[in-house]
């Protein structure tokens, strides 16, 4: 149950931190990240890449070590008005409801229909997780990638009617790039579902499904009668990879610390803590949602991404905050 | 408890399949795979290269999917007389026998002052449990890590008087050039310690700690009270990276299916059903350990290492099962 309880934070609470933008070390005079307004942030980060990847200098990093690790929800994507993965949970709720009648009138099923967020809430994680499990378990994990990529594809977002795929952050496009051109690896670690992820991440960010960390369910092999072997997803959380969680699956997944990392909420603090705590030149990096004309801006008491004791930390130590009102020129991709 | 029960499994049984030869697609003219003999093992690897690799042609995968995947021990290097990780958790529990006084007459420790590997093999699972859970946990990973890599860089195998490292199969390390001098990424699958293999496997395959999958213990966060954060390894088993749990393993960690695979035991079985079963052109290999000479000769009988339904599954399907003794020119790189 605790880790179940977790998942449910994770899901409730993934929405509100903030990242860093900048230029770029050589290519930093022909600004490969023109999203970016000129300022504190992008500074902090060209110079920081100019810094690791001189060759000789004293902060210089191997390719190798050269590892860079951005949360997913509210850093390279949008996170309002709720977690995209929770609009996919409901959506497949109201799909099967055809096949449950009893849902009709049994929370957390009802809320669901009634397009009811605020009951939603209230019903808190215990009901979240009935529909995590309702909805992305009992299945193989075939079928399961399947009915993400066919949601992804067409499912738009309710306040700028795009795909939900749309509504990623250009200037973190921009920072994917750069850092990847520095010679760094790019990875994902986001308290958000790694399965749900990878269907789209590659295509989307460049960042290939083995470069993905994330909450994950228990998962079992199964030989069929036929001899096909499945891998059933089980109702049953198998890591959530959320605040303290974050350090743990960097370690797991990727075995070596990051020496730059971006995130946008409390939910990012210790990957921020452990990035920090290694020897040689680190880069912490939150993005601060600022912005309610253009996306939206909340922090310490938002919900979803509460960015509160992190934002603290990053004023105390001196981590980067990137203002997205005014760090960033454009949000969107689809903005001219 | 069911977890933990597997542990002891992969500690115990995984030593015995085999991997297969040969040259190299376009490269196969001239010979990227001196070690391997002629002969089918080394034809049926080298066909399957050049079929993915050929750009048109029915059998093409892009390199973004060529993900090929190996056991480690028995596969990539030796695991006789015993895993050579039981071999490390046996010289710690020597190492710190002056700090636990009772040990002295206790098993499964006195087994291990006594050399009694017959005693410590009646112990069974929980005997080894024990002696993993009083040498690989109750520190932080940094302390682990430096522990690994000083064992590794010092301790010799008692019968060819060669550092572990040392006793990696030579066909094998031209394989994995081969295969990812043809754009194939390659990552270790292993029943052993993810953090334990870390340590030594980039140095030494060319394989970084990000493409590493393995067995794993619980870790935890910690921020300690002078601010510094740390992860604890404790006593607890989380992942068992073996038999069925591969492709568990595989989908959690890599999140694609390999196109290639490579065991040598009954605890690769599943992955190599697993790779079988995907769409387009698969290879499935087993190192056969049939050379008591150079090597060791042992399959369906062996304690460690078994391999013996996998055999037949390979045989009956026409898996590429390759022999020691008569596919491999060379088995270690000392060998003249």
């Amino acid at each position: 149950m605790f880790r179940i309880e977790k998942i449910a934070v994770v899901l409730l609470v993934l929405i509100g931190l903030s990242s860093s933008p900048a230029i770029g070390a050589e290519q930093a005079k022909s600004d490969s990240l023109p999203s970016w307004n000129e300022g504190a942030s992008k500074k902090s980060i060209v110079d920081f890449v100019a810094r690791v990847t001189r060759e000789g200098g004293p902060d210089y990093v191997k390719p190798e070590e050269r590892i860079a690790t951005f949360d997913h929800d509210g850093t390279l994507w949008a996170e309002q008005p709720m977690y995209f993965q929770i609009a996919f949970a409901m959506d497949r709720v109201k799909a099967l409801a055809p096949k449950h009648p009893d849902w009709k009138n049994k929370q957390p099923f009802k809320a669901v229909f009634d397009n009811d967020t605020k009951a939603l809430a209230l019903l808190g994680e215990t009901g979240f997780l009935k529909i995590i499990a309702a909805t992305h378990t009992g299945m193989t994990t075939d079928e399961f990638n399947k009915i993400v990529a066919d949601w992804i594809a067409t499912t738009r977002h309710p306040r700028f009617n795009r795909l939900y795929t749309e509504l990623v952050y250009q200037p973190m496009l921009e920072l994917l790039n750069f850092v990847r051109a520095n010679g760094f690896k790019t990875f994902i670690v986001s308290g958000g579902g790694v399965e749900f992820m990878r269907v789209f991440t590659e295509r989307i960010y460049g960042i290939p499904p083995e470069q993905i960390v994330g909450s994950s369910g228990v998962v079992r092999f199964q030989l069929r009668p036929d001899g096909k072997p499945v891998l059933l997803k089980e109702s049953k959380i198998e890591f959530v990879d959320d605040g303290p969680g974050k350090p743990v699956g960097i370690n797991r997944f990727i075995g070596r610390r990051p020496i730059f990392a971006f995130g946008n909420s409390d939910g990012d603090q210790q990957m921020l803590e452990w990035t920090a705590a290694g020897s040689g030149a680190r880069f912490m990096g939150l993005v601060h949602h600022t912005d309610a004309e253009r996306e939206w801006a909340y922090d310490r008491k938002s919900y979803v991404g509460r960015l509160d004791k992190a934002l603290d930390e990053a004023n105390a130590k001196g981590w980067t905050v990137v203002s997205m009102k005014t760090d960033w020129k454009r949000i969107f991709p689809f903005e001219q």
